[in-house]
């Protein structure tokens, strides 16, 4: 016997134990289905790649978190995320495609933040994307509002709401009253007005701007009422610029279409102080919110980009996508008892055998699969009661008891194990009574 | 604009086009269900782990295709299979499992080997194993075959055989026969049987053991019949050995209970050629072959083992698993042409509109989804013949068309993409049209 090494999973990287395993499933199969259902293809694109390709416009801390290594004489780097992939993928296999192409990739990617409770370094994220070629309607901005709406309806919460706003509306106004250059600092103290309130956000931002200007934008995101009434308010301020009107003429459309989806207005709204960032987004722009555990911060987000592939590619490839961080947003939902992982199992029944007849047991196993029931066996020479303890702890619901009285009349023995309750009938009887 | 990088994806990285990830999907789900139907309880082990873990037991071909690097002060290593991992998880855990412990894992795994066709850097591995605390009963042996076989069926075949063994029955008549220390060369030997002979297996085996054990072993796989056929004249033998006996007892009991899990006799066969390596397997070891494609080699194989955990821990935890190869049989079956990846699609049918006018549109796909259809819509302004080619593309087997006409009369247009025949219905009847 060599000497022993004693395991240990990485700090920082999700495991989790088989009943919490089969609810993370559940969710990622609902997030699945419900991306489907609107049609979107799956990818699966490789977790490592080459460095310089995934790094390509990468910078700063996706360069310090990115692991990254070489294997004989190839620099080689895992996927930080699912959209880099993307790029990487719409560029080389152009040709193959049909635009607007639109992807979903459900997967792990990596980053070596620093760990911290409910961060992970190794982390699921659920995209979908839409990627035109050239061009790109605003309908599908709103198409994803209704993606986002109806993965999570199908995830079991309709507590929420779905915030929009349009990056064009925030550069038109910034660009319409001349503080362009002041854009970064102006964001960064309109996003603290929920925490300090709008009298400080002004006297912070009068720092930075002329005061008559410091005025337009405390107006622009006083705007509160319906969806309806904030654009009609949008459309009074008197911002004469391209890019305002037609972030305005975006927003009404999106809005236009959400409700032609059937989203529910309590499900969405425009929230002018959202921007997601600086750089990358340059339309509509989303955040989701359950309204419950405001406090979770954004459970899904994402937004319309100008190009997808500028550093692959001088084609341009405008795109509109979201993500749910599923890793993340599974511990939140767990370690605030929102959902529980209790009583998760993956077998319908387990059959066990009074007196460790085998036979019987693997014939009715056999009998209730072939009908589509999930069915375990217990084959284990052990004691009755240890096998009770058994189907407990896997949290089957129900356990066939085959003893020589029920072999011996060609009948079985179904227990409850919620509660209690005992039953007997033929296998051909059972298998309706396990199929609902 | 920065400079463009060409984006490539690395040699030995499966990624496939939308329709042939529909199919790989499929397969995933089809063994993943099959493996469900058993009751195998889902496992994501992370794809980063401890280096010096993951090698704890390994040496050689290992050491040199592992991807090991360093992030920070930790010395790092992708997985390179499922089975090490599953030891960890077993070992860390093993206070909040339930024993026997059936799991699946379905991921990738990662071992960088000379790129070559048909054979992957990165690649899926889809493994059940049962382990025992302590013991495990043989039946669990025999419910494995009974795992492959309704597994393979569900994936679309019906012409395969899983072929069996029991190391036992090869330990015990070299231990029996006093030739133990030659087992290597013996069982190298044997292996070339269907490629040089018996003849020559003669010849090279006399190189190596004295010409009356030779006879013995020649008799033994010159073994030929039914599979009870094989297993009487096995006790015919004159092997005074008794891990020879309990080989031959445990042989026995498995082909008893694959029948009992109603494996039909012509998928299962005795085979006492097959070894499976050297160090690991220890009892039942399956391979599996598609008899029209014998050239495939096995494309599901496993076998029982001592003990899981010896390098983590001193308990005992025998265990038996068997593996399917995804990526590697994918590209096999695809590449021979088994199975096609034409005409594979996700939406079940594709809205356009005749005149660009998309309320419409949005309106009949959000009905036919929420009575679980999958709808995909085309949103951009072209003409009506690219809408027409983009829905061929994308191998939707129905496209919805909405005109002027359809909408004044409050009708939908179904064309059948396949045959081209047009229907005119309401949407409310189209429904039940969609479902079959």
């Amino acid at each position: 016997m060599s000497e022993q090494i004693k395991p240990k999973t990485l700090p920082g990287f999700m495991e989790l134990m088989p009943n919490e395993q089969i609810l993370f499933n559940k969710m990622r199969e609902t997030i699945k289905n419900s991306y489907e259902s609107y049609g979107f293809l799956p990818l699966d694109t490789p977790i490592i790649e080459d460095a310089n390709i995934l790094l390509a416009k990468a910078g700063g801390e996706t360069e310090k978190q990115i692991y990254r290594f070489n294997k004989g004489e190839n620099d080689l780097a895992l996927r930080f995320d699912l959209t880099v992939p993307l790029a990487k993928y719409v560029t080389e296999y152009y040709d193959k495609l049909s635009f607007p192409f639109k992807r979903y990739q459900i997967g792990k990617v990596y980053r070596g933040e620093k760990p911290q409770r409910g961060r992970y370094r190794e982390f699921y994220q659920c995209d979908i994307d839409i990627i035109g070629d050239g061009e790109l309607s605003v309908v599908n901005d709103a198409e994803l509002a209704s993606v986002i709406y109806k993965t999570f309806l199908n995830l079991g919460f309709d507590d929420f709401t779905i915030c929009i706003n349009n990056r064009k509306i925030l550069n038109g106004l910034f660009q319409g009253l001349g503080v362009k250059e002041n854009s970064v600092e102006i964001l960064r103290v309109i996003d603290k007005i929920d925490k300090i309130g709008p009298d400080k956000v002004r006297k912070e931002l009068c720092e930075e701007i002329p005061e008559d200007k410091v005025d337009t934008i405390i107006n622009f995101i006083s705007i509160t009422g319906t969806n309806d009434e904030k654009i009609e308010a949008l459309e009074k301020m008197d911002i004469s610029n391209e890019i305002w009107n037609e972030g305005i003429a975006d927003l009404k459309e999106v809005v236009k279409f959400i409700r032609i989806f059937m989203v529910p207005e309590d499900n969405f709204k425009i929230d002018l102080t959202i921007a997601r960032g600086l750089d990358y987004y340059t339309g509509t722009v989303y955040e989701t919110f359950l309204n419950k555990y405001r406090n979770l911060g954004s459970v899904c987000s994402g937004g319309r980009y100008d190009n997808l592939t500028e550093y692959y590619s001088t084609r341009k490839m405008p795109g509109v996508g979201i993500s749910i961080g599923l890793s993340r947003l599974f511990f939140q939902l767990t370690d605030n008892n929102i959902i529980s992982t209790e009583n998760q199992s993956i077998a319908d029944v387990l059959v066990i055998s009074m007196d460790n007849n085998y036979e019987e047991c693997a014939k009715v196993a056999s009998y209730l699969r072939e009908n589509g029931i999930k069915v375990q066996v217990d084959f284990e020479n052990k004691k009755i009661a240890k096998k009770f303890k058994y189907a407990d702890k896997l949290n089957v619901k129900y356990v066939i008891v085959l003893g020589e009285e029920e072999i011996k009349n060609n009948v079985i023995t179904i227990k409850n194990m919620t509660t209690g309750e005992q039953n007997t009938t033929t296998l051909e009887n059972s298998v309706k009574f396990f199929q609902k």
